[in-house]
């Protein structure tokens, strides 16, 4: 069985997603900065996962501290959360796992005991996002029917979260319950975790999953072949706005114009309610050769312009239900995430 | 200056498309059936051209012909039309220059003669081709102002064409009266004929060019700096529902929720009063390698099921106006096509 990311005491194991779909490999950081860089350069990507990495980053600053005095200690390793911290933009569980790690730090006692809290507190993040995303599963399940064909978009699955998935998760508890579903998934350009890793993570399980181009989407929906369309979230904000991968919006106005239910699955450390609506999150621009080079290969003349916002905002009007492990917010552009906080 | 198609004589010249943007080779076709191939195998694309290179194919066959009576040399130009006809199904302007040249092949009175037509017929559909675009580029060019940034989907420029563009022609005629006008290119997966052909030739002609995924469409018509759109066409059915480049519907339905104003240039021989409505254009679907593979690159897993439908269907009630030489049909979704016909 693959794992996305696994503490080991002296280093942390992450799958490297960006050789999926041809090779399965993983690398083992025994060094917070080089945590920081793998989450920079996806190595690991997905709000909950990029979270905990994140805090092991943290638990391994500890780690491999040579600190000589307890406060050189908790400078080092506030420096090495900030560092973490500053790796993306724009996916809110990041600098929610980083706060929490740092609350550890403020109230430590000794190098000793700091430094085994921070990692108990790493591992607990990860085994609670995995308890999480089944309480999720359980709640959304039951929006989704035997026979459905469900579409998707980039990768919410148990590769972006310490596993199971949120999106992904949801439609693993429907399936679980007995229901046949089957998965659209949207390859997700630039980078295409869609065909490479959601597609990957799906066949692993035997579920039915469909590949097609993000711009099919629209097409699909017309001929009645998609009935429905869950996605993950990578910051929610008060008004229920929700940024997630860039095309999440193009879906939702689609889904909208053919009366297509559009879910969001996120947990309750992707709201954010310090974010009062979409136009606060800020959205990250990533480098232009993720869009004139696909694995190495140049498919756009040198140049010219190019644009690669990584996310877009979906704003709560097209939003049918949001699906936490706290349960659902629904009328999500009347009610906003009030009732369901952290 | 690159040229898309060109009759030489004794053979024909064509720009291999696939190998856009990395190297412009030109390939020389002696033999009709390889001209079917090219055609099938997107040497050249695009429903103008690809009209042009089947009349150019049949006019080949005349050339090269072995055939004993001038019975037998009709009937093998009637079979090499009916094989350039079956390259491709979504494009009616295919459909349109293969009968022009089955009509002269009917009308044909000695070999000789006759060879002389279908080549003096081949290369008239080429320039006029050219001369209708310019046509098209001062009609439709009053749309665009000083300032606009306008979108555009697939290329239909001058290598969809016999030269100038349908889409891109009109953009060329605006920026000839003197206005400045920025484009962004969406990608087109899985073809990729945005990044590699459109960017390729405006870059070319000195047209800031912006080359965005096709799934960012959505976010930049909300951030506003999208103005306009225009796209090509390969086929306009009686009511006006029009097929072009798949997702090119969504941005029509995402151009609807933001007020954006979606043009549709086109010469008449892509009218098509012989099919009623949308639901009567064959979508041609293509082999799942374009989607799984780029540029020989594997993107996704081996035994998913993919989709790759070439085209969709925009229904008339999205459509601003259809531009084409003759004049422009506004309230498109009212009037249909009838009042210009071929």
């Amino acid at each position: 069985m693959y794992h996305t990311i696994k503490w080991l005491g002296d280093g942390v194991s992450m799958l490297d997603q960006r050789l999926l779909p041809a090779k399965e490999v993983y690398t083992i950081y025994k060094n917070h900065k080089d945590v920081a860089t793998a989450i920079r350069e996806m190595v690991i990507r997905g709000a909950p996962a990029i979270g905990i990495a994140a805090a092991m980053g943290i638990a391994l600053a500890a780690k491999t501290s040579a600190a000589k005095t307890f406060d050189s200690f908790k400078a080092e390793l506030n420096a090495a959360a900030d560092l973490q911290a500053a790796t993306r933009p724009t996916a809110v569980n990041l600098f929610w796992a980083v706060e929490r790690m740092k609350k550890i730090i403020a109230d430590g006692a000794s190098v000793e005991e700091l430094t085994g809290r921070l990692e108990k507190e790493a591992e607990a993040i990860l085994e609670e996002d995995i308890a999480i995303n089944r309480a999720m599963g359980k709640n959304g399940a039951r929006f989704f029917s035997d026979g459905d064909t469900v579409m998707t978009h980039c990768n919410a699955g148990a590769l972006a979260t310490g596993g199971y998935g949120t999106a992904l998760g949801v439609i693993r508890a429907a399936v679980e319950e007995g229901k046949k579903i089957k998965v659209f998934a949207c390859e997700t350009r630039p980078y295409l975790q869609g065909a490479r890793i959601t597609a990957w993570e799906l066949q692993k399980d035997g579920i039915p999953v469909t590949l097609i181009t993000d711009n099919m989407a629209g097409h699909f929906m017309k001929s009645g072949e998609i009935k429905k369309i869950i996605v993950g979230a990578d910051r929610v904000a008060e008004n229920g706005d929700t940024a997630n991968k860039i095309g999440t919006y193009s879906h939702a106005v689609l889904a909208k114009e053919h009366g297509i239910p559009f879910y969001v699955a996120a947990p309750i450390s992707t709201l954010d309610p310090s974010t009062k609506n979409g136009a606060a999150i800020p959205i990250e621009e990533r480098g232009i050769e993720e869009v004139a080079y696909i694995q190495g290969v140049q498919i756009a003349p040198e140049g010219i312009f190019i644009r690669n916002p990584s996310f877009d905002v979906t704003p709560a009007k097209y939003i049918t239900a949001i699906i936490t492990e706290k349960g659902v917010i629904e009328n999500v552009a009347q009610n906003g995430i009030r009732h369901l906080q952290r």
